[in-house]
């Protein structure tokens, strides 16, 4: 089986008509360009800001088709447009709507590399898009090239030879600043395109005549390593749609490209007195194509890759409008991508990526099979898998200094959320696990930079990019998350400098929170407390309480290991009091509530409800370590009492004022739900809403609990309501696209695989929810690779583990199996 | 049968998911709220601006249904949302999404009204919501009224009595700025809602802070003429969502309102620290509510009507981005809607909108009975019918001088086109037969006011708004035709005035184009020839020479009746021989080509293709009632060509590089063929494309030749694809929604009525392409009714002429009918 089709049954299908699929390409912190369900690139985002929507005029893959005696046919590589066909202006000339398309197309990805199948009956070949950028855990640098490998797998199931003439085009998009009320770019300066050959591969440079210190400097590459290779460095730039008519015209001829000739001819009057885009082109097109002959019954594979360089990103978090008037009138300082550090120019990341592609390949490669190769559920794997787009999204963004942040999501064409929001990162399990190096540095930056003297962590990180202090209250659940997460980062890591430089910092807000939150000194919050709901909840609840727990034993864990007896001992034992007070307080026999006399006293509480984070600090507690904190009774029974109540079959059963993100048949988890009675006037404004970040969470925390059903159906539902035609698959959308809340759904994997990580204690236990033959993928601070277990005939269990990159870091693994193998690969280095 | 199901079986529905489907409500420069296919409102472009996409939040309309024993159920009367559900941040607070809706929906219109029929098997009652803007021919002030009647008709099936309350919300959004990045909405000031009770309605009356003279002054009003009813002056203006649960909550009580309740708890805290639109609302939501019992089989009617008056508009033609920028800056100077001399606010128009409204829908229902109640094919009706919608919607406009100004068409947020473009208003024919004084202010603009001293017209008009003349070469087939419809005008008003003020100006403007693009001296352009398709041709051709020979024709007509019989003379020879040259040189033996020795010697020219609009000349001169200008035999054998050879089957065999209109499997009729070779190399831009306008013309000079069914079948194709799923079929697109061009549309109808009019001479021709029974709807200058003809038993024609409004103006009236009836209502005091 090629690597195609492989995994191709454990995923999803998306027909050309599912239209909101949308598979991101591109590095982290690098931008991106997506693949639609027709083949088609869609949503440039190669401009360090988001551009849901944004096309690339004249931008697309053709192939020429002809044989003996055969009459040549050329089509554009992407199935048919789906409609609605209603712009005001039908479709622009820069779309080519009317070059001829193919009737069908399927799409399905098994992450990093995306496919898309694409035939006709009157095309006598078969051709497969596979597209992907490099990836491979724990490398940051290697998953974050500003590039893209896009090549056509092209079978001539026919009885005859055919010849096969692939061809690519590409916009010179460099300085894009927009689209004109025309549709027509608008770019920021001069481009201009130039052929460049190196050892690895032929192709184009795109640059711009803006200096390098420019926010809009930058440059594009295109290039192939094939052989047989024809070019044209620019479309002709005439009038109307000379440009395209001259290009089409060329290579359909011959499937070979021609330098643009120059027409003579004279054009329109209209040039002469209207500056108008579609007479003027600003963008330069530049193509390239490849011929092959493909014997009968053979498949030939032609290879292209698109990379870019666009170093200066605006320093700065620019959201709301008067940010954007400020950013638009160029008052904004600038700051290079971490990739502008690695790389000299576009073409220097395309050779580069053509040079040492075989590896990467490679290495991308092991990471499919470590995770589609196991025996994770399908929906678990999409849950996980799709979310890693996130980290790659312009949810991101990763700067010269080695920092990394993130928004909540984005917007369309904007950041949502500034900050790397800690009560949102709250969830977060994704970067964690896969890029630990980049999640310490989110902890530093919190506690080193943002955090005040007495231990406030505002829940916005904004000074590190030259923004004022945020001012506001500070998120209970966001600073106590913070302590456990940087217990997780050390844990993960066995960073033991990490947990040298953050202890007294930690210590600082641990002290910090007990002051502020707790007003009894029953280690339980009950003041005032701001949270990810955007308010503020009153007296005793599990949601922040349970983050307090967890919290005070993650710090009564590292203050042993940074040698403070004393706080290890005050920490240890108000962890248990804080646990044992929560469960006196908040627990109602089927679930723990709000304790709060009167719930309306206070705007947005939830009083009496079933609320779907109300163990929070347990998920924290599980996926970092630390095991149970709250009675397992209780917390299963609880667990228990959220899948009953909040999940709701069809939700248009749900009568809500809030924001909606499921509907109508669609079943959701709802935040809070009310099964005793005693909803508020007005409850916390989110309480009807449905989170898939919440989802995954609560899923993950019924794994743990052993309740893999529920987790399973719960996750399922989520992805069912991802079908490609209503929502995308790879957007988990909350306040944004690609939220970062879902990156909750690493949690399946380790609740799945009772993934526990202690490397600093040198402990390494792998519990899975399943007695019989069992794989999953792992991964932590040092390596990553493969768990499996089977049942031998005898009734024993055997497990064995490969790191496939990096180290184990162990010296006592703990499995339920009788006998534990090993495997190492030689990839020691790679860490 | 009532009004509503009357003509239900004439017209095309859509269900919900037809989601592109969009009637528009609104006078004629009035302004624009759509009805969608759900029942919503949508796309609010009340403020002088197109709005494509814009909604009010917080506005829509919901019955609580209640009865002995019965739980009372609450739904919006909308079906459910359809999706994609893919926003960045779901549904925003103020679409409601989470608030119940119903299952089905179907929508039809017969205009000016529109119907949506709302059903749900839990529901006990059907509803079927009405809405429209009052319309009656040749009354543009009854057809110009800022406001929309909306009803619901509320039927219940079920054995016992019912209690209904419905309830509508409105949003005050005067100032309307766009939406901020939480999409809510930014107003230019405060707003504030009051109270009001007149003799003829009830409600509330919305205004905002603005200085009167300021563009974004205005007021809107919302009113029911019911009786029993409760009020809500503004929804609650607390935090998040509390605004719609208070008024959710205290709706589904008890189905009445009361005034909101202030909120003493204390609300959140993130209040204090940002100035976020979900905290703080600039909106202010008013509701009434209509309680009603409704006995068992029995249906109940809710009434309600919505106005605006926003009656400052930018004085200019703001389209491209410096102008958007100026206009942002505030630069532009405004002048007053034409509604703003007849209203004082929106109180002012809903007041007398009930008080007129009797008459008003009386005379609105008598033109859907006369347009309806005819035989007139389905098809021609949805061509004619739904691009009336054209008139009405943001690409024309009506200033308070009088003057009447038409964009090309409508982007999403801005005009297409300015200037009144003669060569696209050339197809028009729906304003001259349904609105001529309208269309006798836009000759009069042109020949007055923008033509040059030496006859050229330029082809935008700009002056008249203040802006600098245009000053590229004008176009040959606009300004010929510009003369047409001079004649046309004068034809189908008998306005002696007109003729008088106009013929030296259109003599100048004749003799212009002689001398400019007739080189040789026989009457045939063949210098350089701008065109509708923004490229020049060169050399004799019949699009614009048939364009010539026809203004030629009508000018001797002029000449004669103003006095002038020298003039007279020279164009009627001149006429005679434009159209013998022009057949010599251009007639192939079966269409008429462009003669051009080499057709690659200039840009964008056509050769020996053929061409849709190589008669479009022969099409003014039939909708004006010139006869034929080419001999008889070629014209029905080109047009034979024409439909034979440009009426592509499936366009996906089209190869294109165009902008595209017509996809994949839909049938169209292209700009150009070439049956017998000699395809140019850069053939004119526009070539490949599909207009419905010109569909439309060739369809009617189709029908015009007696080649009904192939006139009928291409537009039956052309509205085929306007499903409501691809595209909107209240909009034809071209370079704009509501495109100029597809006025031509008109053209069908007088076609297939061989309706002539000539009023000066006092002689009304009707010559249907029907020997049998028949009906149809007329209109012109002076008045308008309905043609009726029945073959009796013993097989003699008999015709009725009713006359609805005004008068029929003719002293002979040709029929094929032995016996003619004419049948005079008492409403000439309406002209």
């Amino acid at each position: 089986m090629s690597n195609i089709d492989r995994y191709r049954d454990r995923v999803r299908s998306y027909p050309a008509a599912a239209s909101q699929a949308a598979f991101l390409l591109g590095g982290i912190g690098a931008g991106n360009v997506s693949v639609g369900p027709c083949g088609q690139l869609r949503d440039w985002e190669i401009f360090n800001w988001p551009g849901k929507g944004n096309y690339l005029p004249f931008s697309f893959f053709a192939a020429r088709v002809t044989g003996d005696g055969r009459q040549p046919m050329t089509r554009v590589l992407e199935s048919r447009l789906t409609g609605p066909h209603s712009k005001s202006h039908g479709y622009f000339n820069g779309e080519l709507a009317g070059l001829p398309r193919l009737a069908n197309s399927t799409m399905w990805a098994t992450y990093p590399f995306v496919y898309v199948e694409l035939s006709d009956p009157e095309l006598p070949v078969k051709v497969t898009m596979e597209a992907y950028t490099p990836f491979a855990p724990g490398d940051e640098q290697a998953s974050g090239i500003p590039a893209a490998v896009i090549r056509y797998h092209v079978r001539n199931p026919t009885a005859e030879d055919l010849t096969v003439s692939l061809v690519g085009s590409l916009a010179n998009a460099l300085g894009f600043q927009g689209y004109d009320v025309f549709g027509n770019l608008k770019l920021a300066g001069d481009v201009d395109n130039e052929r460049r050959d190196s050892p690895h591969c032929r192709g184009l440079l795109y640059t711009n005549s803006a200096d390098p210190d420019f926010e809009h400097f930058g440059s594009m590459a295109f290039a192939t390593d094939e052989q047989d290779v024809t070019f044209r460095r620019t479309w002709l730039q005439g009038q109307w749609n000379d440009n395209a008519q001259d290009f089409w015209d060329d290579f359909t001829d011959d499937g070979r490209l021609d330098d643009s000739r120059a027409i003579d001819a004279p054009g329109s009057e209209l040039d002469n007195f209207y500056d108008f885009s579609y007479l003027r082109l600003r963008e330069k097109i530049g193509s390239i194509a490849v011929e092959k002959s493909i014997p009968a019954g053979q498949t030939a594979t032609f290879q292209f890759a698109i990379s870019w360089f666009v170093p200066n990103r605006p320093k700065g978090w620019i959201e709301v409008d008067d940010e954007l008037a400020a950013h638009a009138a160029g008052q904004y300082p600038t700051i290079r991508n971490h990739y502008a550090t690695r790389y000299a120019d576009a073409w220097d990341v395309i050779d580069r990526l053509f040079a040492e592609l075989p590896d990467l390949e490679a290495r991308s490669r092991r990471f499919t099979d470590a995770l589609y190769g196991s025996t994770l559920p399908a929906e678990l794997l999409e849950a996980v898998a799709n979310n890693i787009a996130v980290l790659r999204s312009h949810t991101c963004f990763w700067t010269e200094d080695g920092n990394f942040y993130g928004w909540e999501g984005i917007r369309d064409h904007v950041g949502c959320g500034k900050g790397n929001v800690n009560h949102v990162w709250n969830y977060a399990q994704t970067l964690a696990y896969l890029f630990p190096a980049l999640e310490r540095r989110m902890r530093r930056l919190e506690f080193e930079i943002e955090m005040s003297e007495d231990g406030e962590l505002p829940f916005r990180s904004l000074q590190s990019l030259g923004e004022a202090k945020w001012q506001m209250v500070p998120a209970t659940d966001g600073q106590l998350g913070a302590i456990v997460r940087a217990f997780r980062e050390w844990r993960l890591s066995g960073d033991q400098q990490f947990l040298r430089d953050l202890w007294p910092r930690v210590d600082r807000a641990m002290e910090y929170a007990l002051r502020r939150w707790d007003s009894d000194g029953d280690a339980v919050p009950d003041a005032q407390q701001h949270v990810t709901y955007d308010i503020e909840f009153y007296g005793p609840n599990t949601m922040t309480g349970s983050l307090m727990a967890a919290a005070l034993k993650a710090s009564a864990l590292m203050a042993d290991a940074a040698g403070d007896p004393d706080k290890a001992d005050r920490y240890g034992h108000l962890a248990i009091q804080s646990a044992e007070n929560l469960d006196r307080l908040c627990w109602n026999g089927a679930f723990y509530q709000q304790r709060l006399d009167d719930p309306d006293a206070y705007r947005y509480q939830f009083g009496r409800g079933c609320h779907a984070d109300q163990l929070l600090g347990q998920f924290l507690a599980h996926t970092s370590g630390l095991g149970h904190v709250l009675p397992a009774d209780h917390v299963r029974q609880a667990l228990r009492s959220i899948y009953t109540h909040n999940l709701i079959d069809r939700m248009e059963t749900v009568h809500t004022v809030q924001r909606v993100y499921a509907l109508n048949d669609e079943t959701g988890l709802v935040l809070c739900s009310w099964p005793n009675g005693g909803r508020p006037r007005f409850p916390f404004s989110y309480s009807d809403e449905v989170w898939t970040g919440v989802e995954y969470q609560v899923a993950a925390s019924l794994i743990y609990e052993g309740m893999l059903t529920e987790g399973l159906t719960l996750v399922r539902h989520v992805r069912d309501r991802h079908d490609g035609f209503v929502r995308n698959p790879w957007s988990d959308n909350e306040a944004g696209h690609h939220y970062t809340r879902a990156l909750s759904s690493f949690g399946l994997l380790t609740a799945l695989l009772g993934f526990a990580v202690d490397l600093p204690g040198g402990v390494i236990t792998f519990a899975p929810q399943a007695s019989g033959d069992f794989s999953s993928f792992w991964s932590h601070g040092k390596g990553w690779g493969t768990y499996r277990q089977r049942r031998t005939e005898d009734g024993d269990l055997i497990a064995e583990i490969e790191v496939i990159e990096g180290e184990l870091g162990a010296t006592e693994v703990r499995t339920p199996a009788q006998r534990v193998e090993i495997v190492e690969r030689a990839r020691a280095e790679a860490r």
